[in-house]
């Protein structure tokens, strides 16, 4: 099943309300078709780690009645959605992708959940997630080659919608977890400001935020708004705002290209279908900047250097006690890897935590500094195509990267900043996302970039 | 029992370290002379929700050896500490003073809790807490006057260390309840800068902090410095720095007084003894500024005006997911006044939020601009005496301050600022607290300062 971004036809939401509004078309109709395609291909997909189909049904009744007499509570409605499994839902277990937590059950609903069911979406299901949202994969495979990874920790919300089981679903990302699956299997994604979409239980992080996949720029800022009207942002923060609806398509006029720690190790096919979009963008009357162009943007690109092993020792440290904890209860819930993670940070002290921080408020600082030059910043959103991946050998070393790789996502992480993913190139027959970052609380504008940018630039396919 | 700030002599660990070293005296034999105080006093204090008398034997005697062959952890190995419901601890429940959360053991260690272990310190007992931290008071009474509040929501840990039952006790504070609860108890207490000491798991609220009470100012350092040498900040903060054992004790040139909100209301005995205080402070060549000696000033004030309702509206906010939950799962789970408080929360919307945030952000920067003027901010730390309280009489509205008014504390917590109180009032025979406030991050210069006052301006008794 080759993808091509011309031909692929995502499941959307957006464009099926007015269907819902004259009535022939239901939210349980719909949602039975969603069901039907489950059913085909969740066996090899394997999306999943729980499913409440009773419960859809019966929200995806009340929203057909509420569609039929005229007062549906938001545009998205009846829509369904599944929810990455690190976030509590009050109707399905929260396992996290971890041996610890199996069975984990705590029947209560993350903020973003609620708001979701305020909204009246039909909360169908939970997705796979890596271990604990780190790299030690779940049994998801891609939607358009099983032999290959959908990427992570966002397995299971990204092959999710990418297989048209849902129209959106929701991510976590600390590194590259929602931009990076994504990519790899050819949704619209946000990755919204630090603090945006409310997390609520879930302060997992310094650098974690939730945020939607879906199959269009339309449903997927639907989602983040409705999410953020109701619960706002984290605690301290104002949270997302802009229009009711998604952002109108906006041509910029200048955009800056980051390279990042990723552009040394691109392979040729995946940098010539980049630098033929560079060209389309260019001949739509864009002027591009490059590091060259510019002594603050090599400045910025020296900041972000070491997105990867800065955001990574941020991480470990904050979540060590947590690990430490686990370990000490369940010495076997979690992975050998995830172990090497816990070691890692147990031998960091508070000093070496300061200096990495340090280090992040650096590169926010040089990245604000670019904010003058252009309207927004560009990239490749992964290295290249999801790459074929069968599990850890028993008895082999621990593969380095189940998931792929977050070279190209870890800045915009680090950086605190919105990011959009949207399909626009193919390599090999598979999906590659191009992202468009802002600056913090810049996630309308990103959006009508990317809005902009999937409607007027052609897709490159190498 | 009358209290007086000259002839009270609190528990203290630091001035005992000598003998530790030298055999005179251990840590399990600290112990005992603490478990006797507890026997003979906890009937009537009660003061813990939870004692772990083998446990803590076991550790008292582990650091005893250590003593013994010369290598203790660090200066409170062998340290009898309590820690506030609040906290998880592996080997007690966490029943955080809520309906809902009886039974709750999820044997784990806070970051906190860890740390102090680390450092050799002996977890002996929980501490009740007023209902999840907020208003709703537990059972205790204050150690000077059992007819009166020992102030919340740290309730048992301020009357654990007052009751000298452990030298030093952890408290949390959103509003007031770390310093309040001091003041009213004669103890020395540190509510760290916003993010100075790591709250591990529990990262409840944007203004929630974790600090210690302790019988005098060099352990109240010392408990705060061990915990952050081996847990540092919050996530995203580098945490409380500062010298190894309690900063020297420093000479202020100026100090401003803060009125705030609780000025208006306060008793004419506690007024009358502050403006002594502040004749004594002045007489030791130090400058004192009021309000009306500069418009900075003025307009301090007037940006911590509201900061009870700021405060106020900004927890209620973070925490109404939290409490929601609770009330769907368990609808008897939280008291009628937190229940209230729910439904004050759930009529906010996020721009609601989004502009009590604004008012936070701007009381902060017009205490930033005050840093020039002075070395420090000075405040009464509590609005006089703790009020007597009998409970909520059964069938009459709701009292309306069980544990006494945070009036004078909100600000500080509404301004990130760190703040240490010390004992150096007494109003009819009850403890009165004075408040030392820096600049954010400013923990080790607010107590040498402190400690100056401590050390050099007599008390004062009315």
């Amino acid at each position: 099943m080759t993808y091509s971004p011309r031909s692929f036809r995502a499941l959307t939401w957006h464009d099926g309300v007015a269907a819902m509004r004259d009535g022939t078309d239901t939210p349980r109709a719909y949602l039975e078709r969603c069901l039907e395609t489950i059913a085909a291909r969740e066996p090899v997909v394997r999306a999943f780690t729980a499913m409440n189909e009773a419960g859809a049904r019966g929200a995806a009744d009340a929203s057909t009645a509420r569609w039929r007499a005229g007062r549906p509570l938001s545009p998205i409605d009846g829509m369904p959605v599944a929810i990455k499994d690190l976030l509590e839902t009050r109707d399905m277990p929260t396992e996290m992708g971890a041996e610890a937590f199996r069975g984990n059950f705590p029947k209560r609903d993350n903020a973003a959940v609620r708001a979701l069911r305020e909204a009246g979406a039909v909360v169908l299901a939970k997705t796979v997630t890596a271990e604990l949202g780190g790299s030690h994969p779940g049994p998801t495979t891609n939607p358009f080659d099983p032999a290959r990874t959908p990427g992570g920790s966002s397995s299971g919300s990204a092959a999710a919608v990418a297989a048209r089981f849902v129209p959106a679903a929701i991510g976590t990302q600390v590194g590259g977890s929602i931009i990076r699956p994504a990519a790899y299997c050819g949704n619209v994604a946000l990755k919204p400001s630090q603090g945006g979409i409310n997390r609520g239980e879930r302060q997992a992080t310094s650098q974690s935020t939730h945020g939607p996949h879906a199959g269009c720029i339309e449903d997927m800022w639907q989602v983040a708004s409705e999410i953020a009207r109701r619960a706002g942002g984290d605690r301290g923060h104002a949270g997302l705002m802009g229009p009711d609806t998604c952002p109108e398509a906006t041509k910029p006029q200048r955009l800056i290209v980051m390279e990042s720690a990723g552009w040394a190790g691109l392979d040729a096919v995946s940098r010539g279908a980049f630098e033929t979009l560079l060209e389309r963008i260019r001949d739509a009357g864009i002027e591009v900047l490059r590091r060259a162009d510019h002594r603050l943007i090599e400045h910025f690109e020296g900041g972000i250097a070491e997105a990867g092993p800065v955001s990574n020792a941020i991480t470990a440290w904050e979540n060590h006690w947590l690990l430490r904890n686990i370990v000490d209860q369940t010495p076997d819930g979690i992975s050998a890897r995830l172990k090497q993670t816990l070691a890692n940070a147990e031998a960091m002290t508070p000093a070496d935590y300061a200096l990495r921080l340090l280090q992040r408020e650096e590169a926010q600082r040089r990245h604000a500094a670019i904010a003058p030059l252009a309207d927004a910043v560009i990239a490749l959103a992964c290295p290249g195509p999801a790459p074929p991946w069968a599990g850890d050998a028993p008895g082999q070393p621990l593969a380095p990267r189940p998931t792929g790789d977050a070279v190209f996502n870890t800045p915009s992480s680090m950086l605190f900043a919105p990011v959009v993913t949207v399909p626009l190139l193919a390599v090999g027959g598979m999906p590659v996302g191009l992202q468009v970052m802002g600056q913090r609380e810049e996630d309308a504008r990103v959006t009508a970039i990317a809005r902009w940018l999937l409607g007027t630039v052609a897709p490159v396919e190498a």
